[in-house]
């Protein structure tokens, strides 16, 4: 059971937009046991989408087409697609009813270019789009192949994945799909080379149906095993046997990211944290902010750029930052307890570093970061030196951060 | 003069990694004229890569692989392609200098898989990479067509498209590239249906030549004119009408993200800014960071994520709170001033809204956000209501946010 996906926009082909949506719907269809086959970008462009829709069709037997269906003269893929599986525009009551009751509020944009969004194919299933008025689409061929038509709103293409499309994928496909699994877990403080070398005899020594794979990101690798068609049991005999090998430099023995592990604990042990960010400007902040239910352990942060605010509103001593500098084991330190103080949290998560391109010095060349990590009873501090521009320096300094969080205190106080 | 781009890794297509490598490419590559045709993600599998890339070559002049080149045993790149073109791999003693230099201060990285990475095809040009150890390389075919090869780590590839790959391009094609013009200009506050009514006529007058597309992003609406082969005459000519017919909901006349165009004005006045974020998390503070320079005009910020922050810090009276709730008018506008007069700055921005998925209620759904905007005469403030999820609100109100302080701010005083 093979799927391909194909982007549609203009947009993505000047780099206008990141395509984020093939990472999710690639995420879905695998969970499900799909194997994506191939993702291709094309242009808002009849023949081209057209030749796209026919060569995935060759390679896979469900093709998942996003974008292009909005309601202005560059969306083409609903006449495209139509045309292609040799149907006809006709209106659609219900589709109508639900752009009607969604714009409710908004006569404005009930207009004669919104009208056009319930005009549908006649030969297709039409579902509703619970968050926008595009209406989502799908054929089935003679073949047994299905074409979906997706919008490409990261949002409206989400919830309709989530709770339309993949339901009716699997519903069809039930009986055909592989048994796909994959298995990930974190690693930290060793270069990926000579992890391979570390894993080299385990990796040779596993079954042709499982494949190991190697995801360097700012400063943490994930491993992934993968099977095809293998059972839960070998699988996870595979994977102990890999923590076992890397128990020195395990993060997590799940793909979960730092800043959930992180939350996930505090909230558990029912303590707090805050942070005071310095290069990292937010980004701390806004990691441990970006999933549900962080209220219950975050309290929040004091983004000090500028020293007077380190030291008027952290209480960083002045001297400290005249014969250290702002980027120094004393400032950041003081910088970790100060919020701790201020915030009154139990724990708090300080950076100070040199983000570039400009403000590097020969002691402390661009890349330069310290971070300090304070617990009640101690404060734990390291220096960092990273490579990158600024914002590969800031995601890497504040991924970092999270990890040794995760090492220093979370798995101290699970041993 | 027509380029493909094939990004390389079973990590995209199981959705664990999102390409970011074919916007940034897609790019530099529009701006030299060159136009892509088409993106294409396939698997670590050599039958895959090979088939996709004899595929690009049947509709573009130009092949270029990201990905596939690191030191472990699922990067089989460069083997795959050496062979598609009739090379055989040896050592080079310039990489094997370079590498040696990059990691001479890290003696567990140059070890016998890092060695690998001086191993390159007999019948290419080698480049070398300048921040990493993997080779850049690339092959002419005898039709006049050119395969360039390029690292996945989106670091190492920026810095080796930016210097090396595209000035390569670029000197082999330059009599053949299109004069390809793009120019984008951002509105916002108007429904995208409702505005390409309003620009129905403006868009059917339009030459052959010259493209209109509508590109809604958080709440705002990025207009871009796209025209092959015409003059900068000419497109200046419609852009300038175009600007004129969005003249209401105009926020910028360039391609420039709200953060840049805040920051630039500030620089320019010698004006500093803070923010107060709740529901935003940070990401406030981390977009008017993301761009070298910022601490010319960023002080910082408090991200006041619990009641007892935006009392005890911002000074935010208790009875307001209590009486209004932290998701009020009284309240964002009390953050917003108790962190200008906090951090002493001339401008601040706040936030106070329901993110999301829990916190709504019938008179404060999720979505509802406020946001203030302090100046030193007065306090503006605004109560949005946005669709979307946890992360969509909370992107979306970051970036309105940052438009209203364009629109209120910075054009009254250009005005």
């Amino acid at each position: 059971m093979r799927a391909e996906i194909i982007t549609i926009g203009d947009e993505l082909l000047i780099g206008q937009v990141v395509d984020t949506n093939s990472a999710f719907m690639a995420q879905m269809l695998n969970d499900a046991g799909i194997e994506l086959y191939q993702i291709t970008s094309v242009h808002d462009d009849a023949a081209h989408i057209a030749s796209a829709v026919m060569d995935a069709f060759s390679r896979a037997d469900i093709v998942i087409t996003t974008g292009g269906l909005g309601p202005t003269k560059d969306d083409i893929t609903k006449h495209v697609l139509c045309n292609l599986m040799g149907g006809k525009l006709v209106p659609d009551v219900n589709v109508e009813a639900h752009v009607r009751a969604l714009y409710k509020d908004r006569p404005d944009v009930l207009n004669r270019l919104t009208e056009t969004q319930w005009q549908v194919p006649d030969n297709c299933t039409v579902l509703p789009n619970r968050v926008g008025s595009a209406p989502l689409m799908y054929w089935h061929t003679e073949e047994g192949r299905a074409l979906f038509c997706l919008p490409g709103v990261p949002y409206e293409m989400e919830v309709a994945m989530r709770e339309q499309i993949l339901p009716a994928i699997k519903s069809m496909y039930a009986k055909n799909s592989n048994s796909i699994i994959h298995r990930t877990i974190l690693v930290s403080g060793i270069p990926e080379s000579a992890l391979a070398i570390h894993l080299d005899t385990f990796e040779t020594e596993l079954p042709a149906d499982i494949h190991l794979a190697y995801l360097p990101k700012d400063g943490t690798i994930r491993l992934r095993l993968s099977s095809y068609g293998l059972s839960e049991e070998i699988v996870s005999k595979h994977l102990q046997k890999l923590i076992g090998l890397v128990q020195p430099w395990l993060v997590a023995t799940e793909d979960k990211p730092v800043e959930v592990l992180t939350g996930e604990w505090l909230k558990k042990q029912g303590k707090t944290i805050a942070t005071a960010e310095s290069c990292t400007g937010g980004k701390l902040a806004s990691l441990l902010n970006k999933h549900a239910g962080s209220s219950a352990f975050y309290k929040g942060s004091v983004v000090a750029y500028s020293n007077e605010v380190k030291e008027n509103v952290l209480c960083v001593p002045k001297e400290d930052v005249e014969q250290y500098g702002a980027v120094s084991e004393q400032v950041v330190s003081a910088m970790a307890q100060g919020v701790m103080k201020l915030l009154h949290t139990d724990y708090a998560i300080a950076t100070s570093g040199v983000a570039g391109p400009d403000g590097g010095t020969a002691e402390k060349p661009v890349g330069t970061v310290w971070i300090a990590i304070a617990c009640p009873e101690k404060v734990y501090t390291e220096v960092l030196h990273l490579r990158g521009d600024r914002n590969v320096i800031t995601d890497k300094a504040s991924a970092k951060a999270l990890v040794r969080f995760v090492q220093k205190v979370v798995e101290k106080a699970q041993n």
